[in-house]
């Protein structure tokens, strides 16, 4: 994509109203415009690393055999009617009436409206075990957003449902979503501790929240050290066997912490950090097959109600999570995974013609090599384009200069660990080139 | 896809509720269902093709030089009191209250929200031209909703705005877009007719409507018979010479065919079928940069008010249109471009040993290639798999059974010609391994 045909408003000015580091970087980058309170509107660089957030999570959803759909945003009123839900749920819910004065509301979680589907035509045993999964915009009306996308009120999220004949096969519905999580934040460059979570409105029995540490994160967490030795090869081969040993380790959100009397751990590696949570999963058991008429007919003849379990990721709140676990004093270092370009090329001098053919020449063979490429080809100074690709944050920056061209050479940085290197054109063409 | 772990509730009932064959197909093929009044969630095979339709959608998009970025659906009344068109639109617009009694809505268009955001950072001459688009589930209160999701209330649709310096520019712009049209429903398979269209409650003074000649069409078009003659190919390499003959050509909505007091087309050229309204394209020049106050310098020093146009494709709509387009008794007939799946493998005897050691591995040997495939693995009768294949539409159908395996043969079926050729299991992979 050359700049100058992009849509890419970056700003120097630190914008007055945003808090915490990953809001005001999204607004600096121009990742984001806020466009109502705690409502954004994703810019072409945002939409790009939200689509690769997405990616990475749907991935490893198919992975783990769920099945994808998408629900509406809007929902009937009626169906959480039959749920209980409509009035224990709070403010948060945005509810309104249509054209015919029909109750209706903007779905928050979709634990109704999935059962009701599954009902309508499973039948037996045989169309069971199911997780199905949709990614959508969900709202919730929160009472003062804040911090950008990572307490909005428009959002987008992953949320999976799993239906199993047994509890022994909701057990192994959950593991599976750990599984997936785990690998999910992994491959997004998280470290992510799952903390034993109280189940909430949700309702249930056994729940996990998934925490980002983060020293900006709502809430603080108490964990075991052990769990920090954790490597990233372990999270991305985990199996049951890495639930069993995560999950025997202690970590508990603050507020469950402080109930307990006797910490196991002991003080020398207790850990404590803040945390952003980004996943939450839930084992409820028959709650909303009961109360949503969902039965199917057991091997044996008789009818049973699927045992359920519901699995969230803030795929838009990871955006924020991801900014605050990785960004530097020039601006965000997205990792590989989920940066919006790969490469960034800066050409130095747009009035010169030896570095615009360069510039242009290695813009074509980087885009005919298949690797996503921002080219700076404006007519600007040198440093506002250095300043704009160190706020953006592409992994590696491609410079073209005069001085260097007359040496044959062009100079390669990453952003991460702000390396230089001289390289000619083809050693770096080499070298960007998966 | 294993069928044995999809989620695929075919039925065989035709749905009462159904009048039009897109309709009762989308429900009978498991690719929606109704959760609300003119709201459908999207089930695995019915989001495959959602996003099959948005891809090509996108990709001619993209090729046209538009940016994309995705917009929120909930939006704040203040906008739309800013261009004065709050008050004007009608009871089709979902208006609501959040928590905070704030006046809300859910986004039926985006003129207002895209004009803000523009303004917001553009400066110069230098920041235009520039087309911005975003793939967006929108919301229209119809009074009575109906024929499924091609008149559904929560709807995907694609939303392009350009922005000018001036009229002429603005004219550049319109094209290109329409190039983007005449590719895109040719992508898709169909064929679509231009007409100059009244340009309502958009405003402005440039409009055409492209619709897909189907039986069920809501209104009537009026056409020189010389616009069937364009063909595919001419249209996938449309430009401007394509779009001049195509709008020289007669063609007419209905209702502005009436006011039509001498038709120039002879009465033996003149034709009239049924149209599905999928696109409209609109130069309004600068009602909302007038209203929303945007303006950037000119090469001159002076401030002028880009001139706008915006351009739409109603993305789930398209799903209906195709079918409508293309189906027979036997069920759907999915266009290669937009299929969920591009074969299917029907195993005969998932009881034989034999049979089901073929199947597998065509299966394993079609997914290793790219090729999209839903395996029927399930132990059902052949008959009832024969009908799903047909019914959902898969261009390719692979059968495996006892006598053609002891002969070394399979069976491959072309849905859309019906004819079926007895090959090798290696013929029949070479065959389907694009």
């Amino acid at each position: 994509m050359r700049l100058s045909r992009y849509f890419l408003p970056v700003t120097k000015e630190t914008p007055a109203d945003a808090q915490i580091v990953s809001h005001k970087l999204m607004l600096r980058a121009g990742l984001v415009r806020q466009t109502a309170a705690g409502i954004y509107a994703w810019l072409p660089l945002g939409l790009k690393v939200l689509r690769n957030i997405e990616r990475i999570v749907r991935e490893e959803q198919d992975r783990a055999g769920a099945v994808e759909l998408l629900m509406p945003t809007v929902q009937s009123a009626d169906l959480w009617r039959q749920s209980g839900r409509y009035d224990a749920y709070g403010p948060e819910m945005l509810r309104f009436l249509d054209r015919h004065e029909r109750e209706m509301l903007y779905g928050p979680t979709n634990e109704e409206m999935i059962t009701a589907i599954f009902a309508e035509s499973a039948r037996s045993y045989r169309d069971l075990p199911r997780t199905l999964y949709h990614i959508q915009w969900k709202f919730r009306d929160e009472r003062r957003p804040r911090f950008g996308v990572m307490r909005g009120r428009e959002f987008l999220m992953k949320d999976a449902y799993s239906f199993d004949l047994d509890e022994e096969g909701l057990k192994a519905s959950y593991e599976a979503m750990f599984v997936a999580y785990l690998r999910t934040f992994a491959r997004l460059g998280l470290q992510a501790v799952p903390v034993r979570a109280p189940t909430g409105p949700i309702g249930g029995n056994l729940s996990h929240e998934f925490h980002i540490l983060a020293d900006t994160g709502e809430s603080a967490v108490f964990y075991d050290a052990a769990i920090e030795e954790i490597t990233r090869e372990e999270l991305l081969a985990a199996d049951a066997s890495t639930i069993a040993k995560l999950t025997g380790l202690y970590a508990m959100e603050e507020e469950e912490h402080a109930k307990v009397a006797d910490c196991p751990v002991p003080a020398d590696r207790l850990r404590t950090r803040r945390g952003i949570e980004v996943g939450h999963i839930f084992a409820f058991g028959t709650k909303y097959s009961a109360s949503m008429g969902l039965s199917v007919q057991a091997k044996d003849g008789s009818q049973v109600q699927p045992h359920m379990g519901s699995y969230g990721i803030g795929v838009s709140r990871l955006m924020g999570a991801i900014i605050e676990a990785s960004h530097d004093e020039g601006g965000i270092v997205w990792p590989e995974s989920v940066a919006p370009f790969r490469v960034g090329i800066v050409n130095m001098r747009a009035d010169d013609q030896a570095c615009t053919e360069a510039s242009d020449g290695l813009y074509q063979a980087l885009q005919a090599a298949g690797v996503e490429t921002l080219y700076d080809d404006r007519d600007e100074r040198g440093g506002a384009k250095f300043a704009t690709m160190d706020l953006i944050g592409l992994p590696w920056q491609l410079v073209v200069g005069p001085k260097g061209l007359a040496r044959g050479v062009v100079e390669l940085k990453n952003r991460a660990r702000g390396e230089r290197e001289e390289l000619s054109i083809e050693s770096a063409l080499a070298r960007l080139s998966r």
